[in-house]
C-alpha cells in the first residue's frame, strides 16, 4: 500500500516523469499543483551565501505568500551556472505556466543534484510538457513525485497528518548536506486547512527550528535547500494556530527522522543532548560541535564508548562549562562523572543502531538543546568520494 | 644515518625507555634535559577548555620562563582523570626531580594517548628511574626520544636548523586532533642560542601562527597539545631577533609538513589558499570552513575535481564574498570562474598526492590566508573507529 503523502490533502495533484536529467534513466521531474480554492504559501531557504538559480526564482515567487505549483527536478542542482542558470530556471517555470495556465509568479522551482553542470534544457522542457499531463490525486501520484526527487536517497520519504476535517501531507529528500544552519534538503508540505501565508510561515519556521535545524549529518550546507508549504483551503476548516503548529511539526519531525535514517552511509543514528550550560543557544553550540567532530563520529561507527573524545570536542565549544564537572551518559549509562571516567565506562554496549548521548556541562545552568547526527562510516566516504554528486 | 634533532644543539641530552605504559610494548617514555648554562623556556598550550593534568602542571612550570627538563609519556594522555590525574602528573615530575636533581619547578611534563584511563603509575615511575640513566647527547638519543613519543604516528619527526655558531633542534608527534585553533600536538624545540624567555615566547608564537595553527586534519582539538622551546645558551651566541624568528619558523614548518604527511589515513595533502576577501582573518575563516568540510575532503580522496562542493562550503563561511564572482583553481587550473564552471573543469588531474586549491572570493579585497589539510579516506575512518585512541 502506498502511504498518504502530498496528494492526501484535498486540492492537490502531483505527478512525475523521466525527463532524462538523471543519467541513470530514473524518474527525475515532479510537479505539484495546488488546485485551490486558496493558494497561500510559505517557505524557508538555504542560508548559504552561494544559492542556486531555482532558489532565487522561488524566493521571488513566494514573496507575496501565494503559490499554485512547484516543479522539482533531480539529477542537476542548477547551481553555479551563472546567468544561464537563472535563464534556465525561469524557462522551466515558463514551461509549467504554459502547460497549466498558472501564472509564472505563482510557480516555485527546486533542483537537486550535481552543482555546476548546465541543465539539459531540451530534456527538462520536454519533461515539463509531459508531466503536466500526468498529474493526479491518488497516493500513487504523490509517491511518484516523492520518488522522482530522490538523489542518493534509497527510499522516498512521505508522511501525513490527519486533523479534524483537514489534513497535511509531506514529501522530502536529502541524505547529505544536512546541517542545522538551515533547511538543507527539499521538503514540500501540502495542507487543505485554511491558513494564510503569515500563519503558514510562522508554523513552518517553528517546525524547522525543532526538526530539520537540529539535524546535522556532515556539517555541510547545500546551495539549494528549500522547504515549502502550500495551503489549498479545500477543507474549508481553519484550525487553531496551535493545532496547525503541531501538525506541521509532526510531519516535519517524521520526515527528519526518515532523512536521518537514510543519511549517506549511516550505520548509527546518534542523538546528542547537552544540558547544564548558560543558555539553550550555548547548549546547541556544544551539541553541534560534538555532532560535527569526526573523531567522535568515527567512535560511534566503531560502537566505541570513547567518552574522552566527547570531552575533547565539547571543550572547544562556545558554551559555559565547568571543565572539572562535565558528565557524559551513553544510552543513559554514566561513562564520565566530574570529568573523570565512571567504572564500567568502557563496557557500555553501543552496538545498536541508535545511540543516545547526553552531556551535562556542569555549571548548573538551565540551558539545554539537542541535535541528531550520524556516525562517520566507510560508506559515507565511499558515497562521497567515488562519484561526483 | 640518524638525522639531527633535539640533541643537536649544545647543552641538551635526551633518552627514552619502555616503561610499559603502551600496551604494544614499544618505547613510551622520553626525557629531555637542558644542561645549561641557561634555562630560558617558552611554551604554547591547547586552547581546549578541557585540559589534561600534564598541561596544568607544565603551564605552572614554564610561567617563570625557566625549564631544565621535559618528561613525555605516550600511551596514556592522563586527561580526564580528575584529581588523581593531577597527583599522578606531579608524582612523575617529582620522580624526575629526584633522579636528576633538577628542581620540580623547572620540569615540564607532556602526555599523549588515550583519554580517561588512569596512568599505570608503577610503570611510569619505574620508567623515570630508568630513563634518567639513559640520556645522552648523540643523534640516536634524540631519535630514541622522538620515537618514544609516537602514538599512531608511523615515523618519528625531527628537524634541525644551523645558525652561525648556534643551532636549533626539534622533535614532534601528532597525526590526528590537529586543528588550527591551537598547537594540537606535542613538539619540543631545543636551541643553544642565547635568548631570554620573552624572546623565545615571541618567536614561538609567530612560528606557531604560520605553521601548526594553519594545519587542520579533522577539526578536532586535543586536551594535551603542547609546544615547548628551551634554550641552553651553550653556544654563547645571541642571534638577532629576526634570525631566531626565522630559525624557529623553519623547524616548525618542517615538523608541520611531516605531521601533515603522516596524518591519520591521509592519501592527499591539500593546501587551501583563500584570497579576495575583506581581511586575512576572513580569508582564514573561509579556508578553515572549506578545510573542515567532509564532502570536500571526500572529493579530494576520490581525486574528484568537484568544485561545486568548494562553493557550497565557502558560501557558509564568515567572510566577505561576491557569490556571483567566486573563482576556484585546482593545481593552478581554473575550474570555476564568476561562480560558474570553467571548460575542462571536470577533467583536471587530481591524482597526485598533493593538491593545491585556491579560492578567490571575488570582492577585490586584500585579505588572504592558507591552511593545510588532508583528505577524508577509508583509512581515517578505520584508524579512528577500530581502536580506542
Amino acid at each position: 500500500m502506498t502511504a498518504p503523502g502530498i496528494t492526501w490533502p484535498a486540492g492537490f495533484s502531483a505527478g512525475a516523469v523521466t525527463a532524462g536529467i538523471k543519467p541513470s534513466g530514473k524518474s527525475d521531474l515532479a510537479l505539484i499543483i495546488n488546485e485551490g480554492p486558496r493558494s497561500d504559501a510559505a517557505a524557508v531557504f538555504t542560508r548559504n551565501r552561494v544559492v542556486a538559480s531555482p532558489v532565487k526564482v522561488s524566493r521571488e515567487a513566494v514573496a507575496d505568500g501565494q503559490l499554485r505549483a512547484v516543479v522539482i527536478n533531480s539529477g542537476n542542482a542548477n547551481a553555479c551556472n551563472g546567468a544561464q542558470g537563472d535563464v534556465d530556471a525561469r524557462a522551466m517555470v515558463d514551461a509549467v505556466s504554459q502547460g497549466t495556465d498558472i501564472a509564472v509568479k505563482d510557480i516555485a522551482i527546486c533542483s537537486t543534484g550535481l552543482i555546476g553542470e548546465p541543465l539539459p534544457m531540451d530534456n527538462a522542457l520536454a519533461g515539463i510538457a509531459d508531466v503536466v499531463d500526468h498529474v493526479g490525486t491518488t497516493p500513487q501520484h504523490g509517491n511518484d513525485a516523492a520518488t522522482a526527487i530522490m538523489t542518493t536517497d534509497t527510499v522516498p520519504k512521505e508522511s501525513a497528518f490527519a486533523g479534524d476535517g483537514w489534513s497535511v501531507g509531506v514529501m522530502g529528500k536529502g541524505v547529505g548536506m544536512m546541517a542545522p544552519s538551515l533547511a538543507t534538503m527539499l521538503v514540500c508540505i501540502t495542507t487543505d486547512a485554511v491558513a494564510d501565508a503569515t500563519v503558514l510561515q510562522s508554523s513552518l519556521e517553528k517546525a524547522c527550528a525543532q526538526t530539520f535545524n537540529t539535524l546535522d549529518v556532515d556539517g555541510s550546507t547545500s546551495t539549494n535547500d528549500t522547504v515549502i508549504v502550500m495551503s489549498s483551503g479545500a477543507s474549508g476548516v481553519q484550525p487553531g494556530k496551535e493545532e496547525l503548529d503541531q501538525a506541521i511539526l509532526e510531519v516535519c519531525a517524521d520526515i527528519a527522522d526518515q532523512l536521518q535514517a537514510d543519511a549517506e552511509g549511516v550505520t548509527k543514528r546518534v542523538k546528542i543532548t547537552v544540558e547544564g550550560t548558560g543558555s539553550d543557544e550555548q547548549a546547541l553550540n556544544a551539541a553541534r560541535t560534538l555532532g560535527r567532530d569526526n573523531l567522535f563520529k568515527c567512535a560511534m561507527f566503531g560502537s566505541d564508548p570513547n567518552w574522552g573524545r566527547v570531552l575533547a570536542a565539547v571543550g572547544m565549544a562556545d558554551a559555559d562549562m565547568d571543565p572539572d564537572n562535565i558528565s557524559v551518559y551513553f544510552n543513559d549509562q554514566p561513562v564520565c562523572v566530574h570529568s573523570t571516567g565512571a567504572s564500567g565506562a568502557r563496557d557500555v554496549d553501543l552496538s545498536g543502531a541508535g545511540i543516545d548521548v547526553r552531556v551535562d556541562l556542569g555549571t548548573g545552568g538551565e540551558g539545554t538543546a539537542f541535535v541528531r547526527t550520524t556516525d562517520l562510516s566507510y560508506s559515507y566516504v565511499e558515497i562521497n568520494s567515488a562519484y561526483s554528486s
